[in-house]
């Protein structure tokens, strides 16, 4: 796949924490469209981010209860996109504003760009862990990363890095040395890493009862196009495999702004912050400390180094810690190609 | 039309006021042409700001008294493009810059970039009402706006948008509600809007006898291409439609500096401006709230979801309130296609 | 030539002072190609500064004696490019970095972008004046510039632009009025700048043992391709050719970083300076007030007119001054077709 602006339309994009919409409004980016997301007492709406009249921004005018005034010439409309009012004359069909299937599903808004029959909510990535969670005990967050949302996809699902680029939170060589095994779904990539006897990463054995020994350490991560993945993480004692000392899932969702930039949106949920929510700042602070501190200026890198080159032209030689990550790209490859219409062989 | 450099070149820009120009030179690009302005003493004269030697911007040397020295090696030219000393040998036919016909009129410096020829000053709009007001009395500026110059242009032939993107000084319903008569001459489009009986805006508002009143309103805009128009207005008291309170005459000139950014310059004069010269300064800063607070960013937002697009291909929704501002792009359409010499067919 | 990335890969560029690299690593970007240098027991090594398995800058990890280890996934490289440690797998010989053939000389690292087999030492111009005044009498720089290379040549071929641009320190009309000679070598061009009789620039003058009074002068430039030039200054006073007062060799290498943007290296050393080792600050002071107050922003100027036509295409009106600023480029011309294979017919 090529880094130029290639995106799937009939996919679900999470597009914002419900948080970040609040009651009112919130003008984001998705895959080169620019939306206006509108509250509305029964959910969420998504609208073209431009007055169908003369293009201005409809999130620089105001967002009033269930309709938005075009700050510019006044032309206000409704969260379906209907015009409802036009102080200069008739409101004629064409004044209409086009729309988006949007939903709120597990904490999220996410929108759907592509044919609206086809918009169906149960295609919305199983994420009830973040509803479980409940608010108090989430860390969630929104970061825009200079990269490519591919390469953001690939740094999840090779969490080997974690051992060199986190090596002081998150990893020390336990995500390496772990056995691997990868599972192909219809509509999924799951990569599970295990281990049974080895000292965890920094962050998680602090919480060990009795930090430095030996652990046992289960981490998965399941992927569904284009860019959401949730971890789940088990480990304890590796001499008390029934005693599971943590227990948490996370999503990391990426989704793309454009063909360089990329919505980075997590959500970190666990035994231990439901047992204790005040933890919620410092797993925070460990969290952006990682992503916002570590990965995003390496993905930057990264994808200076690539440029606007075609990753496989670029002839990257590939590790056993790549597979899932290869997997996941050849999956795209063929959803995009399938989008286009090409025909595409399914490979072995 | 479309947001690609696409400029007349047969036609006066403004290019400077006078005081932006002083006894001195302004450098200052006009449709992507760089250019240095010279006071001389009978004028002003328009150099393009390139060395022919080796490509320095003149305006990087020293402005002598009518003529300029290169900073770079010392070539030195006069007002008419013509060296008048060379350090380094003799002085070749070739090391002349080139030069575009350039005059003072209204207060300001006008360049003509096309055939020498055809540069007939008589051809400058006219604005004798900057020079009947004299220096006192004018509130006059110039701004850089990131817009194609055409929606900077549409800006003024839809005042109606004041009633929302001005709503606290230069608009409150008036230009919405107000008759609205578009008159096409032969090199100027013109849109009138009028009021009997309606209050004014606050800024009109607040010098009337009795504020909050209902109040007669006369508006007129009148355009010359491409981008100068001249804006008069009249109010006052609805029931004394003898008595003059309001007698201003703006203009607002639009000049391309590239294909997404244009000068604004405007001269506001009045009757209560003449009257109190020290008002000035006030006044400034109620337009600049206007143009440079609300405009600005709003036409610039626009311009970003235009992008490179092409106006017409977007599809715009057209009301009742565009008609002068369609006139004028559809004249503009038909200008450039003339110099480039296409063949056009005159609408009805 | 055009400005668009042309640069020759069969030739040494000067990277870096020796000084900069110190005892560890420096990444830099040299014709397009970002490298990362790592000091060697036995000298120096130029890496593709870009890991060949997901391509993130090698420069962002961490280098150790002898080898680099990339932050993102812990590949370790030798610094012949060869992996020495993959945590994740075997070591299969795709992984490895592509290097370029690199040396220290002159106090300086050197690098050979084309082919390995052509990489002669011996082709590097000759800077010994740089080994011999030793580090303590050196006064030696590194700038960034925004304009294409050969500008940055062509600014030191024709040192006339002093008497300009640098009126107040290196230059008073001496570099204009000296009678020039250019020689044309097989691998170098010289021009030789003489007066007999002259007042010196203030910088130079103010060593003299007579401020004020004429002085005989030699200035020499020796340009080897692509950018290398050695500047070699003698004066004295008219009256006394025997009494050489100062005898200076400056070394200015241009390198290009891209096709606008350029590495200015720059080594001064004078017998008055190795006599007097505390100048250096103040000396170093004079250098960048001109090269990077003075030049550096006139050549982005410069730059900006040029744009991205090609030089010949603006029609350039050439002055005697410039006879070896085009002898330089036309063979730069020459050497660039020659490199691309077109066939070329020599000039007279």
């Amino acid at each position: 796949m090529n880094n130029n602006a290639q995106f799937l339309k009939n996919i679900w994009y999470l597009s914002a924490w419900e948080t970040e919409l609040g009651d009112g409004s919130l003008a984001r980016t998705i895959a080169d469209v620019p939306l206006l997301f509108l509250r509305t007492d029964d959910g969420v709406s998504a609208l073209l981010d431009r007055c169908p009249h003369r293009f201005a921004p409809l999130s620089c005018g105001q967002v009033k209860t269930d309709h938005v005034v075009c700050g510019y010439h006044g032309l206000a409309f409704g969260a379906d996109g209907k015009c409802v009012s036009n102080p200069h004359g008739p409101i004629v069909s064409a004044l209409q504003v086009p729309t988006f299937p949007a939903v709120l599903r597990h904490a999220a808004v996410w929108v759907w760009l592509g044919d609206r029959e086809a918009a169906d909510p149960a295609l919305i990535p199983d994420m009830h862990f973040i509803d479980r969670a409940g608010p108090a005990a989430r860390v969630e967050g929104h970061l825009e990363n200079e990269a490519h949302y591919m390469l953001m996809v690939e740094n999840i699902m090779d969490l080997s890095h974690a051992d060199y680029l986190h090596a002081t939170t998150l990893g020390n060589g336990i995500n390496t040395i772990a056995k691997t095994k990868v599972e192909v779904g219809e509509r999924s990539i799951t990569v599970r890493w295990s281990a049974d006897d080895h000292v965890l990463p920094p962050v998680q054995d602090a919480v060990m009862p009795r930090p430095g020994q030996p652990a046992f350490f289960r981490n998965d991560v399941e992927w569904s196009a284009p860019g959401a993945m949730v971890q789940t993480m088990i480990f304890g004692p590796a001499d008390q495999p029934e005693q599971i000392v943590g227990d948490s899932v996370t999503a990391h969702v990426m989704t793309p702004m454009s063909a360089t930039r990329t919505h980075y949106f997590f959500c970190h949920t666990s035994n231990l912050v439901s047992a204790q929510p005040e933890m919620v700042p410092q797993i925070r602070e460990i969290l952006l400390g990682a992503f916002a501190g570590e990965d995003s200026p390496m993905l930057a890198a990264q994808q200076t180094r690539i440029g606007s080159a075609d990753f496989w032209d670029l002839g990257p030689v590939l590790l056993p810690s790549d597979v899932a990550a290869v997997r996941v790209r050849r999956r795209m490859d063929q959803l995009l190609a399938a989008e286009r219409g090409d025909s595409v062989e399914q490979p072995a």
